[in-house]
């Protein structure tokens, strides 16, 4: 599937400050970027660096003032979704070192205090199964509430609450997968057919030797997902990290099909 | 059923500090405290005041170095347990007023996070029906782990982990029927067959016009339940309020049937 | 000081519910309630209940589709402000029963935490002349940032971030007075001067006997505050409690002297 | 300064379980290893794998019923504490991609949180003066008390309740120097005349294109510390991460000054 993507953001910065753009599709195997152009008006020379786990592109931008982001790319995503049924655990001591990290509860995915309630909840499960069970508990008790949520609220928060968006169902998911010791990671990415188009927040697991990507809304097809960061939790993968003051006056996201 | 009860505390305390002992069974209608004694060496006079909502005794003293209290008492509990099946909720502007800050959420029960769980989890059902499903809900969902929560531990936490102790449970069921629009408060009682022996959590729901006891432990029978005080939380009910420094050297509570 | 309060709440209600407004001024020794008048469209009858403590009142309304409540009252506040370096803090066996819970930890007052600050940060000080240090210190080292709080920010999250609303500064001194065994209750109330116009919230502590108002906001004289109601924190002294969903359209809180 | 290392963990797994030991003296410029062992018994054959940003070894063992891990190493340290009045901060698009990440907030370093403080307090400070400052108003305003802080307490908690432990200062000057915009990270280590002996905790910040060591606590000299691993806070550097249950039997630190 070929998908064009056109971002815009329209942010106003009172002092100076800089800020690091994780908006760059992720040159991947399962997603060959044929094209892509970030620009920024009202700043300085940009830094692009590599982004977590050496995954994709993070650029930094000095700016004050009005600040106008602009990314447009042509990628080819060729993948199925991964069938969870037949995925086993890798054992812990076969995971390579840097996945080991993904097994620790962070800031917004209080993993350790999920443990009892996993263990109870998905029983007898294990692996891939149990994986597509917990993805499909959150969608089946969450309601996706547009502006439940806010950037304090943790997976704990959401549960509680049973309610959320992208990013606490992707929270849920992944401090459900490391109560069971699977690996997980927080995921953005642009998604075909997201409606409203946004940003959007899944998560990749680690099974059978690698990570697959599964998003616990259902909201778009695995196919249209095209990755620009993985990392812990939202934390790392947020779109634009700000270092001082911004007011946001618009940003748009927009996710077309071109070989339709 | 003809109770007598037994508590003996033993204190130590570094420095001069006040102590606030909340320990005395509430002369009730359905709890008819024959006699009881409370007595404290290594302290000053005691001045005892009146608990929560006029209900029960609370007394103060001032303490340094060795402290042991000692209560004892003897009471008739004539209770059947609520039949809440029969029991419907009262309209919010029919409450009175001393009873509506038992709708607030609390520091240890925080309703308003419940709001959509409890919407959905128990849907259709209100009054006594739908505190009996709450109650259950918390005996079936929740593990009865000594040692599993500390004072810091809130109705929230507990959800989480699905762990917890009298407290715990008390707490998510005041918070449960808060969330639905029940004032709801937390009991320290005495708890015959209570295993092992300790001072006991539980709740009373405000239902057709009065309080009612609900223990979602099930842990003792409401028959042998001798209350001491009540309040929003456990904030109001702890059995010992200490103003300074003290470690706790050794405590017990024994309740013994006398007319068997 | 003659004072006209003009208060306007304009809210969409987009199913039925249930509303309790706790607008009205309370009848007090220092602030004579001259006439007042709420009036509400879009609700059927009133039922006005006591407020918290005994002090104010409250109003039930049954609504559904546009609500709109205004408020009209003429007070007489007499008061002088508290000369707080004379004042005594009273033994804690000598405080009145009712008193008691003031010195809790509650659920936006974490007063517990902050024992070893207080300590540490107003070594040799006691009663009056400490809350003035506490006061003092709060105005100091806080600053007033409009929007920087929601409704669940406590103390200690306020202490951590050094920002807040007239809340958030009378949650941290109710908390560092209780932190100090002084109680204290969180009071709602008309303003005159305060800029912009709003409900302001500010703290009484008990002293020598009785509760004096401290404002650590020092943003409106305290011979201009005419109180609404009191609580533990703003749990308690919300201005409206909504059992329901609703939208808030627009709300005016408009405070003349009328003896200039 | 030439270190002897022993440790000897004794712990009891009632299940089988898994453990990842990070017990291993990471080989660096500034500390060079001589030799070392772990020896685990009551275990399946060991794993060791790489830690955290390639620092350091931790070791994967499988286990059940008892289980004794002793670690003996001996280790040259040859460091001058850094002298942070002269190092600059690096400008924020200079800094490696992998270092980026030690910008963010984390579990236990609410770094977002502490941002108007750490502006007030440190104003016009940068770079080592100002992580010099912080580390210095850390240990003035902190009491270090033993057990007063547990595994979920956060730098926020630490902050209001001016109590902790080495783990405590640490997460508090993380989080202080990620207010400021400078990357920090925890390290555990070995501690030579840390008084009890224990695992240690401490600070490395990024200045002048380096990680520098600083200890909040003060107490024990940097010149005798040998580093475990690195990592985001805590949750990265445990000494020992258990996938099951134990209990704790005994366990020793010890660290041996050999040329003196």
């Amino acid at each position: 599937m070929r998908l064009k993507i056109d971002v815009d953001l329209d942010y106003h910065f009172p002092n100076a400050a800089e800020v690091l753009l994780t908006l760059e599709v992720a040159q991947l195997p399962d997603q060959r970027l044929i094209e892509d152009r970030l620009t920024v008006n009202g700043s300085g020379p940009l830094h692009p660096i590599t982004g977590e786990d050496g995954i994709g592109r993070r650029t930094w931008a000095a700016t004050e003032g009005s600040f106008r982001a602009r990314y447009a790319a042509t990628v080819d995503v060729e993948r199925t979704p991964a069938s969870l049924a037949s995925l086993a655990a890798d054992a812990l001591d076969a995971l390579p070192p840097e996945v080991v990290p993904y097994l620790w509860p962070s800031r917004y995915c209080e993993a350790d205090k999920f443990e009892a309630f996993v263990e109870r909840q998905f029983v007898e499960l294990k692996g891939g199964p149990l994986i597509a069970a917990m993805s499909a508990w959150i969608r089946a008790e969450m309601a996706y509430v547009a502006g439940s949520s806010d950037s304090e609220t943790t997976a704990a928060d959401a549960f509680v609450s049973r309610q959320g968006v992208c990013r606490d169902y992707a929270h849920l998911l992944v401090s459900f997968a490391r109560a069971a010791s699977i690996p997980a990671r927080l995921v953005s990415a642009y998604a075909w057919r997201l409606d409203p188009p946004d940003f959007h927040a899944l998560v990749e697991v680690w099974l059978d030797g690698g990570w697959h990507l599964v998003d616990p809304t259902g909201l778009a097809p695995i196919e249209g997902i095209a990755r620009i960061a993985v990392g812990r939790d939202a934390t790392d993968i947020a779109f634009m990290t700000i270092f001082g003051m911004a007011e946001m006056r618009s940003q748009s996201v927009v996710v077309t099909r071109l070989d339709e």
